[in-house]
């Protein structure tokens, strides 16, 4: 139980060493060596408490979609709570400010990539699956005719449509915006996307002929 | 004259082997020593010809929007033409179709950056212009109560959006979809941009109170 214990402590230490890192120095700057030695411990101690680097890093994603979770849900509601639409923009509004907050670790999400026939473990997939989920529940009552199915891939395309504005807006010469400008971005095409899709929504009487 | 004429030949064979370097293994496949060694010139030529790597890589994207832009020529119109909705959903289609022809010249419009202090030469800004152009024309037809600058901006974000579209959907474990299922999703949300802009058209008799 001791060694158990001391085990996972070491662990933990390691995943704090490198969110400071990550937080800090970006992707880039994650050196397991530096980790090891913040940490006190041997390099090879790294490996045997975690699988590979991946799985260090995915630790550190997987706090990073904790902290979203929780920076949204501190994202005041929309005045009118129940209209769908302006709780989709609030959604893309707070994913652009928490990037903004947090610009290394959010992009270490993306930077990060597995090997080409490794695909996310199970927890990971899981804790993204809870954010495409904040998605899915307004657009539930935008478009309560969709099937499950639908609605999830189509809330997995609104965050790619919305990470792109925030993408590029944030970081490429391309089409960087000034801060206002570029919330203005996000509310109007986020939003037109939300009103687009009510317009498409059969209306009552459409029914099968 | 002369020696005018043969510095012009090996700046060509220069983004020529450039050009195919990247087309076949990518930005990090760009390496100064082999571009100079296919062309059969020293290693400093490079730098005689080009400011630095940098430029030759620009040169290589130049060419990719110029391929972009004829590959849009020719995808057949919408059938109805004048529709612009129909249109910025051929524009959106024929992006994600080109980013898979082209995969890896087309990542390297994006993962190329120019250090902090440096801006796009006017060549290379001129030549994104000519492609948010071709979105702001059909813009134009939806929305012709915007201001030029306004729908320039628009024409700047629908991109973005649909570049996240386009680029999480191929490349990211995080949302992966088959192709039908992608094409469908960029048809679905530009489909919704395009309708839900037109719900914010001033309404004629809408006008100053």
């Amino acid at each position: 139980m001791q060694a158990g214990h001391r085990r996972e402590e070491v662990r933990a230490a390691l995943i704090d060493a490198a969110e400071r890192a990550i937080t800090a120095r970006g992707l880039g700057g994650l050196k397991a060596r530096e980790i090891a030695q913040e940490v006190g411990c041997a390099l090879g101690t790294i490996y045997t408490l975690f699988a590979d680097l991946d799985e260090l890093i995915l630790e550190v994603n997987r706090r990073t979609l904790i902290l979203f979770d929780a920076w949204i849900a501190g994202v005041p509601a929309p005045p009118d709570e129940a209209d769908p639409v302006a709780e989709l923009v609030r959604l893309a509004r707070a994913y652009l400010a928490f990037a903004r907050a947090n610009p290394l670790r959010w992009r270490a999400l993306f930077q990060h990539r597995l090997g080409e026939e490794r695909t996310p473990p199970d927890w990971y997939v899981a804790e993204q699956g809870r954010l495409f989920h904040q998605i899915e529940r307004p657009l539930r009552r935008l478009r309560p005719d969709l099937p499950d199915a639908e609605r999830q891939l189509l809330a997995r395309s609104l965050f790619s449509a919305t990470h792109g504005l925030v993408s590029l807006g944030l970081d490429e010469k391309l089409t960087a915006l000034d801060p206002v400008a570029l919330d203005a971005q996000v509310e109007t095409v986020v939003g037109a996307v939300a009103r687009g899709l009510l317009t498409e929504q059969p209306q009552p009487g459409d029914g099968p002929a």
